[in-house]
């Protein structure tokens, strides 16, 4: 462990709504890091304007932000954390192509447990598809705006490598089901996040469930991906590569 | 205990499928009552053929046998178990009126926990219900054919006793959770059912649910509720009053 | 609603744990009450230090408080609402005997869920226990020191009413299930709480869950009993009351 | 697919209990294979009783036949697939040394589903260890004589690969967590078997269920497995073998 020596990482934080002031406290309580300064209404119009040099931007705000963030990283090559949702295809072409530039971690969910989910999903899936049906339920709070969620998708995206399937967000009326997979999103009270995907056959079933019990733990894993970025070439990484897989290969 | 003075029930069944299988090997495995016939391509195509008087019809076909039981069933004042789904507005009227004549136990769930769960929902909803968001999720094999299920039908409409709400059969898109009630038709594999009522409120939840893990359930309530109607006066009757409440009142 | 015309609560907070700390930000934020002042190590060492009338007392330390707590509430005539858990049997009849005097709400979870939990038990315990075995599972965090939790123990006392059962811990070993309730606390991580009392009878299975995803629940409720307590004639009230039952009988 | 061209498998049966019949029922719906002959009380005492060559073996009995089956299976080199349960670790070594000289296929769960779960364990369990609690729930029927079950022992064995907890059977009393896993058997009604592995780390969890809903998947997996075993080199092969792995390697 080197961590004393390092010098302590100057993160530019774009967003300072929910998550972004859990993530400002987050950063205070982890070691190694500083806010050098916020993007948003109440603080800097953008990144230029927060004096000094930036180490690494966490963005936790909304797309519309996007080219103001990636002209300041390529001109200053300064690594960067999107947590932002909603992007457009061409918005996401932008973050791949920053990728080329700067290291870039994008992912719609910085938890362990949801990490971990997808690589299970990747290697089970193959195995049960002939045989097991698959369904996924996502439970969120009643002020959620987006059906289903964004991890949802990165669910479905791990369970469909390979084989894509026609998709069902909720059935009425009559008719077997066919060759597809239902995706049911449960609303309701404050729900911080629950996804589950079920693998139903022949008289048996398989279920993996994911809860999250608060937002503190998408704070926790943006800051971790912060000091991930910091040391790694420009490419673009996902959870599962902060968590586990590459390695700085300078 | 007078079970042993009383002579045995015959039962007429009508509809030789799956379930309508399964009620005649129940009814050979329950004392006090015998199979007297059973009308279906196989045997008889209607109940007069069958000789001999009835005690009481067990209906487990489809809604095309309605008026040929009606007809039966008043000529001869035999009581009649319908558990057939997916009748007309028109043919339940049918089915009240006759009711009116004869004692009639119609229900989509003949299970104990079914008619339990349906009880505490009618309960507990009017204490909830104005800070708990409310979603109902139900699980069923690949071959169903209707969503939602009829017994979720039935849950919902305890849960809607005095207020309804507006359904959504699935969620995909942009928009907040309205003043409404999610309703969730999971398909995959042999399930036999499953069904989940969720209460999500400010940090709390409070969830019931019921799993049936075999369709022998509902042929066992089906004969339960034939030896009930046979002892009853002309009302409808449903599976609540069957296990617990009306007496006979002579 | 008259709340407006009635004057501010003045509450004395025993206790300034993590409780403690919840219920002073819960009362800081709710109209119609204020803290008027804590008795723990860093603040007063008894009610009577804090200046001027209470009106209601809420404690969340532990027993070795009780003492003080009756003797203040019986000189002053101050209802109190007591959240401490692990009393001695004699000390709950200290409380009941307070109880004679000043209005006391006593109860181990304050939250609605759980309330209508033990009301569901009370009323469908007795048409399914012939026919269904009955296990409780309860989850918390590492930290929790009781197993199994207060809560679990209500929820059990709600089952038992009218039948006692022999308890089972866990199980290791041979042997068939005996005539019993088996209660599981199961320990990891921060789990708030989650409680289940399972039904299993032939072929189909009743399940009730509660989960409390944070302590705040806990705080509003023991500050919604406060409010209650104020305005009662003397007599030993729970959640129950608070949420439905008792009348202000004058 | 070479099937029609392959004679058929001669399968001996050795126990004729509930599972016993299953498998029977099941082989003779299966193509390929035919039951040769049972040793049970009913029918022949031991296997050289059934008349003509025996290509494989199939003991759904108890430990006491262990000395014949493999005396049998050792003289005329017949493979074996053990699905007896409570061998003494003696009896164990007893069924590897026979491993070195016929295809033996040994397991406590013959199903997809939990043969998957393994795996997953295996995989995910390092990863989450140092910051995931870890326990076990299983949930069987009422007549069930040994907890925990012998599908948790396999799955506390992948979960605990490189690494041994203290194991907890149930809780109760004061005491913090410990470095451990807690297993929990839940007992009633008719539950085929459910078993859950449950990781709680830092507000959030992950879990991993699988149901039986009948016993009918155990007695498929076990004709599956004979069929394997009937191909293969001596060596000693799970369900992991039988669905995934070893090749033939002639």
């Amino acid at each position: 462990m080197e961590k004393d020596r390092q010098e302590t990482l100057k993160i530019g934080l774009v967003g300072y709504g929910r998550m972004g002031r859990l993530v400002k406290e987050t950063i205070e309580k982890t070691s190694g890091v500083e806010c050098a300064g916020i993007v948003s209404p109440e603080y800097n119009s953008e990144l230029g304007q927060i004096g000094g040099k930036l180490d690494v931007i966490i963005d936790f705000s909304h797309p519309s932000n996007l080219d103001m963030i990636v002209s300041y990283a390529e001109k200053n090559h300064t690594p960067v954390v999107f947590a932002t949702t909603g992007y457009s295809a061409e918005q996401i072409k932008e973050i791949e192509q920053l990728s080329q530039t700067v290291p870039v971690v994008y992912t719609a969910n910085f938890s362990l447990g949801i990490t971990v989910f997808q690589q299970v999903l990747r290697q089970i899936t193959p195995v049960l598809r002939d045989v097991f049906d698959i369904e996924i339920i996502e439970k969120h709070h009643k002020m959620k705006l987006d059906s289903p969620s964004g991890t949802a998708k990165m669910l479905l995206q791990a369970v469909e490598e390979g084989r894509e399937y026609e998709k069902k967000y909720g059935r009425e009326g009559f008719g077997k089901r066919g060759d597809e997979i239902g995706i049911h999103s449960v609303r309701g009270g404050t729900i911080a996040g629950e996804h589950t995907v079920l693998f139903a056959g022949e008289d048996e079933i398989l279920e993996i469930t994911h809860q999250a019990h608060s937002r503190q733990i998408f704070a926790t894993g943006a800051v971790q991906a912060a000091k991930f970025a910091a040391g790694q070439n420009p490419d673009l990484y996902d959870m599962n590569d902060v968590l586990f897989k590459k390695e700085v290969t300078e």
